[in-house]
């Protein structure tokens, strides 16, 4: 199965309680083509600039991504940098130096044209909506977004969101899109909008998946020690839809399994710094958190 | 089996965004003793005053809640007054008019001093403490607090947690009692102290269960239209240890299911003011919801 990803391929400055780090690998293109890297070979859409480091384009090859769509500009990378008090849920930007990202133009290389699986990782909607144009029939699209675009692009969002087949959204951005307290009826908003499959992260509180009258809660991993957030939603919904690439299979039942996996590839991300802890884990790790997951949510069946 | 309850009984004015209503049925115990009656019998101990409606008492001894524990002193019922805006996670206090509750004994009648299973639920942890000691051999006992009591009594608090089995905190209390943002490693502190079981509510994200290298993960029930929340966790710890007392079983797998139930009661008893959803609530129902919350947590075994 052909799995594309396009977004951000940034260098990031990260301060956590547990330490701080300068230009270090990062991007949601990153997080989540190595997310999905365990179960499909993923095609990435990106740009960085001359200053980009080489062991970086031969990790992400290492893993099976090929970057052919990686576009290398006359200039620097993108570069975050934030960081994060003792509550690791809150993100606080020091700054955004968007660099070449600021004119990234995401062609499609032809032979990704005909991609069956396409994620669509935090970028403007207008380019998110470029991109789907120049995929000719995709089986499954995924879109990320974040606040700054619902504050600024609200409309261009809500289009490109209504052509997609399931938008992934954290609280946040839930309450702020819908204008509601209340996640449920946020996302009942967003189905009788046209959404078909709505996903809110809650971070620590897991996650839910919605779609008509069907329904999934997944919890998220219990860690006391969790060194560095970024990334995790991207590295959760790179773990779904690269599983969901690689089976081939759409039922309810795959797409709540695709929904652990990403849980779980998100819960060892946020272990380390960076990809630190990707570049580690073995598809046994995986399977082994996998059935914690399982293990950790049964309940017998009859009262 | 025998289960004890002891906690306020209220009367309480709540405005939420659906309304407000002065003076209704309300308390720790109430609430407690209501959800568990679908399950077994209780015997409530508290305090009114002169003022509390005999219907109340009356709905209560419906409900195969024995009233013999709860005393009438001169004066006025435990007033609380307080308000909810759309994030309903919220509670804003009003008034607090203790009333007859300042002067609260909680002297167990004899014939509940052999009860089994007996539900600690928010009152001054000395008084907790005081219950306690007068219960001869209690199978399991179930301990809530609030966040007023970690402020002012935290010593005392830490004092009864450890002599009871299972202790019930919020999110906020947890985060507080333990001075830390991670509700793992506060729990997982807890347990070190020589607490027994931990289990924290989380309100809509739902609730987690701690025991040694035990660990269950349990959603909310998805509500669009959250009407009052007050009551809402002590309607969860009385399912929870009504079920347990009515089964006699002890296990990982019933405390789970007990968890559920719990989550149940509360799910339905926030769908209206006071106790006014419970009034019509069936056993039928809660098998219903129950099975429902089966259905939104399951997913297939293996990768």
């Amino acid at each position: 199965m052909s799995l594309l990803i396009v977004g951000s391929v940034a260098l990031d400055t990260v301060k956590t309680p547990f330490g701080k780090h300068d230009y270090i690998l990062g991007g949601s293109a990153v997080h989540a083509s190595v997310a999905a890297s365990f179960f499909s070979k993923v095609n990435l859409v990106g740009v960085v600039g001359e200053d980009f480091p080489v062991e970086h384009v031969d990790f992400l090859n290492q893993k099976g991504i090929d970057t052919a769509g990686l576009q290398i500009k006359k200039g620097k990378t993108f570069h975050w940098e934030g960081y994060y008090e003792y509550d690791m849920n809150q993100a606080h930007t020091v700054a955004t130096d968007l660099n070449v990202f600021a004119d990234f133009d995401p062609v499609i290389p032809k032979k990704y044209q005909d991609s069956e699986y396409v994620f669509l990782a935090n970028i403007d909607p207008e380019l998110q909506l470029k991109v789907l144009k120049q995929i000719k029939k995709p089986k499954l699209s995924v879109l990320d977004t974040m606040n700054f675009w619902i504050e600024t692009k609200k409309e261009q969002l809500l289009e490109v969101i209504k052509q997609v087949d399931i938008v992934v959204l954290n609280e946040g951005e839930t309450r702020q899109l819908l204008k509601t307290p209340n996640l449920i009826s946020g996302a009942k908003e967003l189905l009788k909008m046209g959404v078909k499959k709505v996903i809110i992260k809650k971070g620590e509180h897991g996650c839910l998946l919605f779609e008509d009258d069907h329904y999934f809660a997944a919890p998220s991993f219990p860690l006391d020690r969790l060194v560095d957030p970024t990334g995790a939603g991207d590295s959760f919904a790179g773990g779904f839809i690269g599983y969901l690439a690689e089976s081939g299979d759409l039922s309810h039942e795959n797409m709540r399994k695709a929904v652990i996996i990403g849980s779980t590839i998100a819960s060892y991300n946020v272990e380390d710094f960076s990809l630190n802890r990707m570049r580690k884990l073995t598809k046994k790790d995986i399977q082994k958190r996998f059935s914690e997951f399982k293990q950790m949510t049964e309940f017998e069946g009859e009262i």
